[in-house]
């Protein structure tokens, strides 16, 4: 088995480089970048739309959107008036930080002050590759279930805010938030957490606020 | 490039040939076997708990729980009195044959009848990993939304039976049925569909029907 083991690593050190050359570029044309990742369904693309009808026009965002297949995402956010491009990663699990370098190469960074990256819907192999975006942020939601913190630890762990997403759904649903959030603190103590619905509008304010206050860091 | 094909190809088939074995064990000893797929969160615990109170004892069941970490999931159906293994993958993102060959070796084969294997959720990479079961179940989920089948193509045209859970959400969730059937429709056509809630137990008996009669054929 010792022999593949410096391949993986040149595959994550490759990723890690271009990452750097991500961050750097985004630096230096003023833009705040956040990798947004999720189960399928737990509410990426409706958690971008809001966010920017939240902080439009004050804070002008663009977007990039990673599926499978389809561009059904870039096109709801460019209904909306967003700047769009659509990742298709074919049947690749995960964002990398080429594929980011290549969606950048088509933003016009003069527009924008804040890009969103919507990642492939998967708790896993996301967490395992830097994009090159200022902070990791996962949205888990409640119809998920409470138990997701103690089985996808990867992915708590390795993120700077945790966004609950479908609280409205919490009557109908059996989930015990104590018993989330104890998941969450031993994963990643103190992590900041915005329970919202992006369907009420319930928490959105905070996290708007939240997303503010780093872009002007 | 062309160096890395045949690696994976190598990869691929040596997961088939013991997806093979695995398939004739199970036949040998009559098992019969179903792999389940889903979102994290869609339900697949929750079936296997339905499903052994419906068929139980008239089929006896056992279950292999594939997680990331911990063993929730396996503890559960423990408690309910089924036969289950637990197996963690680390950090992959889907169960593997060897995986499920290792599982399969710590099960006494003359104590039941049907093998519910539960992958890890994920609705990329487990598509890609046969495992030697009979049949490939895919969960969907109403609050995952009803784009999924047009994002996640590889999970939705690989598999022969596909159940929709929480439909007790519907009220309470925008999830347009006829775009999301028309979706699978054009995937996989004529796949066979079962509306389910494991909350309220609505649709279950069609389901556990469709299984009773895979086992006896």
């Amino acid at each position: 088995m010792k022999e593949h083991i410096p391949v993986v690593e040149h595959i994550l050190s490759a990723n890690d480089r271009i990452a750097a050359q991500n961050r750097t570029l985004l630096d230096e044309n003023g833009v705040f970048a956040i990798n947004l990742m999720a189960s399928p369904g737990a509410g990426k693309t409706s958690l971008i739309l809001k966010t920017f009808e939240l902080l439009h026009p004050h804070v002008r965002i663009g977007m990039v959107d990673g599926d499978l297949a389809s561009s059904i995402d870039a096109q709801k956010a460019q209904d909306k008036g967003i700047t769009a491009v659509q990742i298709n990663t074919g049947g690749n699990c995960h964002l990398d930080s080429v594929m980011l370098q290549f969606a950048l190469a088509q933003i016009e960074f003069s527009e924008i002050d804040l890009l969103l990256v919507e990642n492939v819907g998967n708790l896993v192999c996301p967490a395992n590759f830097k994009l090159g975006t200022h902070k990791n942020i996962l949205i888990a939601s409640i119809p998920e279930g409470d138990d997701k913190p103690y089985k996808y630890p990867g992915m708590y762990r390795g993120v700077d805010a945790l966004v609950i997403n479908k609280i409205d759904l919490l009557p109908y649903i059996h989930f015990n938030m104590e018993y989330f959030q104890t998941g969450v603190e031993i994963l990643n103590p103190g992590l900041i957490t915005f329970p919202v619905s992006c369907t009420t509008g319930e928490g959105l304010p905070a996290w708007a606020n939240w997303l503010q206050e780093n872009i002007h860091v």
